[in-house]
């Protein structure tokens, strides 16, 4: 894509009220735009990584057989009042809002409801087990505060999926399997070494849940972890119990801040007898379903990220999740040889399936490296006089500023390394 | 994907309370969930439709210059209270909810004012323009009601484009590339034929705006058709005086049922006035940017084609849109050598990228035929004791019933064709 078309601008200052280091960079790039505290849009840039986000997910929730629907927002208090989840005492982050005829509806903030309910027609016997179902769906939250960016929002998509297996057996290997997918998943979005699977209250069903941490100053978590074994503890269940029940030590163990980018959780019958989601076993014996919800939200992670590679200029995204794995800047100062030389290369790339950001403004040096600076796209390519005296294209990684001249015709190569 | 373990199951009985045909198809194919009156959740299989749709919207969108955004549903009285459209005396279609500090919020039924607001931020000059910003994006509306299945619902996709233009003439421009656009579009889903360009009233910044319509009995427009010329006219515009503006003559037109597919409105600068979005000529003079916008609902148009191209036995779906190209039934009778063929066809397909519903289910011919033709997958491949001895695999087609013989060596090259 040319930048010169690009409807959005980078800015020096962000925004007075938005405190958060992720929400300033990504407004400052012109990603997303503040709607109002908690609610944010996403603008041409900021969609590309968010839908990459999804993509990634989406990849490894099909891998561990998920199929995948999107339920309606609206909600009818019906299904939500017989799990005991309508009213506002009990669940504090509804959104309400009324029918014309007056009748009451929330907006879903979560879907074991729904979705339980809506298996009850798909499912009667041990046949239909297990099946494991998710989507990308836009919950609402009426959060109290929400001053974390797109850390924690008022509206958000979230990736949840949730499991429906014929026992606690079969659900626990499913478990294993997703929360592997998990690992992958922030490998993948390249926060694999700062995200540790952490221990947490299990609710009423399971000993423990398990949360996925990543470390960050920005984090609203406490976690407790060891570095040796890879994983942590959260600090709601960091007690003696629960070390020793653990096997770890407490001098073992490091206090950190962290950011919850994923969560999975053994649901048990909760809902299942509650909604009345049974099979009828091999015996002709009925049966409640055995539950398990899985969260992930790619707006949280797309704020992690920034939180956790951003440095003093800006954003660096890894090359999955980046809106475009590579940069084109042309330096010409007006020399129509170096115009004609980058287009040539945008060019190329294009017909070879690389898809390159090309800034083909007619600024300054300066001000095109501080964009793309805050921009963060992995890969950059300037083209100028000086690279053209030289015979090449330079190649420089925004990670780490590392810089090389590549000839033009090995260009295409060297960027599928 | 093997449909034994597919989730959702077909039903002979659509839910009593649907009177909708799109809805009751879709709800029997197991496509969509009926959430409550005006909101549906689309599984597995409709979701597949739904973002197929999507994805020919957008390509079309993107050809023309559109660049894709998403914006916050929650949205804030100020800058509606600026436009005139906060009060639901003047929008009957809010729903309205509360933040936790009793703020009032409104969730988006349409979003020039946001977009128009956010433009402000990333245009001031003549060299910012044109430009044309796109989503797809939940729109909720508050319908006194919704009893026309996915045709009208309460929350839905809207992919809704804004066209930001230095002058009427640009615009108009423009507005006839859309124009065009969209009758690809039509033409792609498979309701070319069907559907017409038509005049609506055009409001107070056009003497026309331009609907597209689909001829069905399902709808509700009336319209005025010329079959000749392929235009329209809707009832709301019907006069002498507009006949004779369009050189239309009353005994040419025929009055038929439509379902308004499309719409693209002028907007003027009803918007850039109210909220401020202006630039600077190449004579340093300010002025209102001029507006539009280009409305088509991916999951009325999914409805849509149901309620046209359904027969009595099921859905049809057109090649570009159905879930999958390809339905593989195999009717082993348990047959070991059958089920073996039917495998081996399927591996066969997806490593040569054709992806296919495969329908290995221990099943009877009937229930499987009576599930395919409600299922509506254009291309079937029958696999049978019967095609075996005959040396190949029985290709017909849902639309028509049309069936041949075709060796197996031959099947990817035909199913190519």
């Amino acid at each position: 894509m040319r930048q010169s078309v690009l409807f959005t601008k980078t800015r020096r200052e962000a925004p007075k009220d938005e405190v958060a280091k992720n929400a300033q960079l990504l407004i400052r790039a012109g990603y997303i735009h503040k709607e109002m505290a908690g609610a944010y849009s996403y603008l041409p840039l900021g969609l590309r990584v968010f839908k990459n986000i999804k993509n990634v997910i989406r990849e490894e929730m099909n891998a561990i057989g998920g199929q995948e629907v999107e339920l309606s927002s609206l909600q009818g208090p019906r299904l939500w009042k017989k799990s005991g989840r309508w009213d506002d005492e009990a669940v504090d982050v509804w959104f309400k809002t009324r029918l014309k005829d007056g009748g009451e509806l929330g907006l879903g903030w979560t879907h074991e409801e729904p979705l339980t309910a809506l298996m009850t027609e798909h499912m009667s016997s041990y046949k239909d087990l297990p099946r494991y179902v998710y989507q990308f769906q836009k919950k609402f939250r009426n959060e109290p505060r929400a001053k974390s960016g797109i850390l924690r929002t008022r509206e958000f998509v979230m990736k949840d999926l949730y499991s429906f297996n014929k026992s606690e057996k079969e659900f626990r290997q499913f478990y294993e399997q997703c929360a592997a997918a998990y690992l992958r998943i922030f490998e993948r979005v390249g926060l694999g070494e700062h995200t540790f699977r952490t221990f947490a209250s299990g609710g009423s069903f399971a000993k423990y849940s398990d949360e996925f941490q990543t470390l960050s100053a920005a984090g609203e978590d406490t976690i407790y972890l060891h570095r040796g074994k890879g994983i942590a503890v959260n600090k709601e269940v960091y007690t003696d119990e629960v070390l020793a029940d653990l096997g770890l030590k407490k001098e073992e163990l490091e206090e950190k801040k962290a950011i919850e980018v994923g969560n999975i959780f053994p649901l048990g019958t909760r809902f299942s007898d509650a909604l009345d989601l049974t099979y009828t076993d091999e015996k002709g014996k009925k049966k409640p379903v055995v539950m398990g919800s899985y969260g992930i939200g790619p707006g949280r992670l797309m704020g992690t990220i920034v939180e956790v590679l951003a440095d003093d200029k800006g954003i660096v995204w890894p090359k999955e999740v980046a809106p475009f794995p590579v940069h084109i800047i042309s330096i010409s100062g007006g020399n129509a040889d170096v115009i004609a030389e980058a287009n040539r290369l945008y060019d190329l790339l294009k017909e070879t399936g690389i898809e390159a950001l090309y800034d083909d403004r007619d600024l300054r040096a300066g001000e095109k490296f501080a964009d793309a600076d805050i921009l963060g796209i992995p890969t950059r390519l300037v083209v100028s006089e000086k690279t053209m005296s030289e015979g090449g294209v330079e190649v420089s990684l925004r990670a780490n500023g590392s810089a090389t001249l590549v000839p033009e015709s090995g260009i295409v190569d060297y960027l599928r390394k």
